[in-house]
Formats: C-alpha cells, sequence, structure tokens
C-alpha cells in the first residue's frame, strides 16, 4: 500500500543508489524513461540531482514544466525499466510502449509510474548554467510516497524478491538490492 | 591486482550507485570520508558530481588542492567505510583511526585508499555557485583503476563475497552489490 513519507526521510528512497524512471508531462504531452543518474543532493528540505540527457524528450518536459517525478522501480519491472531507457517518447507513447502504468502525483502535474516502490516528486531549481554545460538538473522533493511492504519506518525491508529496488550496470544488467547488512 | 581503466569506461565503476570514500591532500595534511552522494555526470570524458558537506575537513583539503579520489569499497573494509564517515579528520589522522591504508595516486596528490575495488582520480571543475549553494562538486575523473578480481573487460564481476561493493541505506547499513541480473 502507498504511503506518504515525511520529507525529511524522502532522502532514503534514493540514499543506495537505485536505478529511477524521470516521468514528466506538459501541455498534454507525458513521457517516462530510466536514469541511472541521480542522488540525494539534501536532507530538509530534500532535494536531488539528477542527469538529463539534452536530447531526450524527457528534458524537452521538463524544461517546460519546471517539475518531474523520480519513480524507484523494482525487479518485478526490471524489463520495461530497460525498455524506458531503450526507446524515444518523441516516436512512441512509453508507457503505451512499455506497458507501465501511471497515477496522478499528490503535488506536481508529472505522473507516476504504477509498479514502482517509491516516488518522489520534484521542482526543478532553475540552474541555468548546469542545464546546459552538464544536463544537469537539481530539484526540491516536494512529495514523496513509498510501498509500505518494502519501505517502512524509514527502512527498505526487501522481503518479497520482486520488490527489491535495482542497481544499473550498462547493457541490460541490473542488481537487485541486496539485505541490508549492519557494519560492526 | 589493480589495472588501469580506460577513461571512456570509468563511469561503470560507479554506475550501479555503490558508497564512495573521498580521500583528498593539500599542504602536507590528508584526509578520507565516506560519501554516498555521488554520481556519473558524464561518460568521456568522465565526469562526477559528489556532495561535500561544508563542514567536514574533507571540504576545505578539496578547495585548497581541486582535487580528490572517488575510493570504491567493498564489503570487507563496510567497518572501516563507517567509521570514516563517522569521525573527522579535524580530530585525528583518519588513516590511523581506521586503519586504512593508503598508496599514490597516478594523476593528483590525494592518495588513494588501499582495500577498496576501483578509484577515480578527480579534478575539480570549479562551479562556485553549486560548491557554496549546494555542497556540489563536479570533476573530471582524469585517471582510473579497478581491482581485476572484480572489474575486467569493462564489466563488474562479483565472485567474492568480501569484494563486492556497497550501497549506504543510513545509520550503520549497507547492502552488498548483487550478481548482475540480464533484463529480458
Amino acid at each position: 500500500m502507498r504511503k506518504t513519507i515525511e520529507l525529511s526521510q524522502a532522502y532514503r528512497l534514493i540514499n543506495h543508489g537505485p536505478v529511477t524512471l524521470v516521468s514528466s508531462a506538459h501541455g498534454g504531452a507525458r513521457n517516462v524513461m530510466a536514469a541511472a543518474w541521480a542522488m540525494p543532493l539534501d536532507f530538509d528540505p530534500p532535494k536531488v540531482a539528477v542527469v538529463i540527457d539534452a536530447n531526450t524528450y524527457t528534458r524537452q518536459l521538463v524544461e517546460a514544466s519546471g517539475e518531474f517525478a523520480l519513480n524507484i522501480p523494482c525487479r518485478a519491472i526490471m524489463g520495461q525499466v530497460l525498455q524506458a531507457g531503450s526507446a524515444s517518447g518523441r516516436d512512441l507513447d512509453k508507457f503505451a510502449h512499455t506497458g507501465l502504468g501511471l497515477f496522478s502525483a499528490l503535488q506536481i502535474d508529472a505522473p507516476l509510474v504504477e509498479g514502482c516502490v517509491a516516488w518522489l516528486e520534484c521542482r526543478v531549481l532553475p540552474r541555468p548554467d548546469n542545464q546546459q554545460r552538464h544536463d544537469l538538473f537539481l530539484a526540491e522533493v516536494v512529495a514523496a510516497q513509498a510501498d509500505d511492504r518494502v519501505f517502512r519506518d524509514g527502512q527498505w525491508r526487501f522481503e518479497d524478491e520482486g520488490l527489491r529496488t535495482l542497481h544499473y550496470f550498462g547493457g541490460k544488467y541490473f542488481a537487485a538490492t541486496g539485505d541490508p547488512i549492519k557494519a560492526a
């Protein structure tokens, strides 16, 4: 079940370096792309940094709307993550292409992606130099949710193999996030 | 055995979101800290982005020298990664404190950390606004190496449990990187 996460704990949803799906919308158009280059940037208010290549359709929608969501996918939809990263939203509707469903966000107009296990709704902090020189977007997280089967009380708890988050190596290869190990 | 990695493949060393150790040096002083908020920023020439808090000793050394290394630790030194993230180099020599060894880098004056499995030597790209407002450092990777027991032919190959890279959840908790899974 989807639960709202306190903003001060939102960074924990991506602290371990999982691959993300960036969803965006503008003027009736919408898109989703895979992005491995995303990380937390601040705790509270939470901020994130993500690289969105200049050639992508997502880039166009994010620049026009000033918003995007980072959706955190899991192993059950790994093939669809790869598909979302391998086609362009300019050529086809990637939700239809991948079969990924969507639902309304709490604070932004970009849709959120069904089948993911966490969602961070983000508003772009305008940093034109970063965007133009480095394809780097900084954003504030304005709402966060997670599936309480795998994220509860501020902690990831991977009990179902299919609900583990993913780390992207490149090509067609991912790793599922392992169980938490306590350092001595 | 440590092998030089082609710069065009250096991003693969951190593409999956592992925790890093940031090593730095200036004027006879040196330090190492843990940083989970690091990611690739570009392929070739490779660049990285990393958050280095304004209150850290590492920040002082990086700003003074314009250099740092991202060292990628593995499970065998997980406890030392936690120690490196829990003390300040202002108060003690963190290499002595953690027992982490060091060796000379190829292109920069900052030392590299023994017991890690990959190393990215970085020169800071001066972006004062990012540094001051967001503690965010962008840097170009000028040399990269990896332990060929776990990274060969451009791919991670985790055969030894102790040599798996780590993902940081928070507190004392990490996950070891899992085996590559091929998406359908």
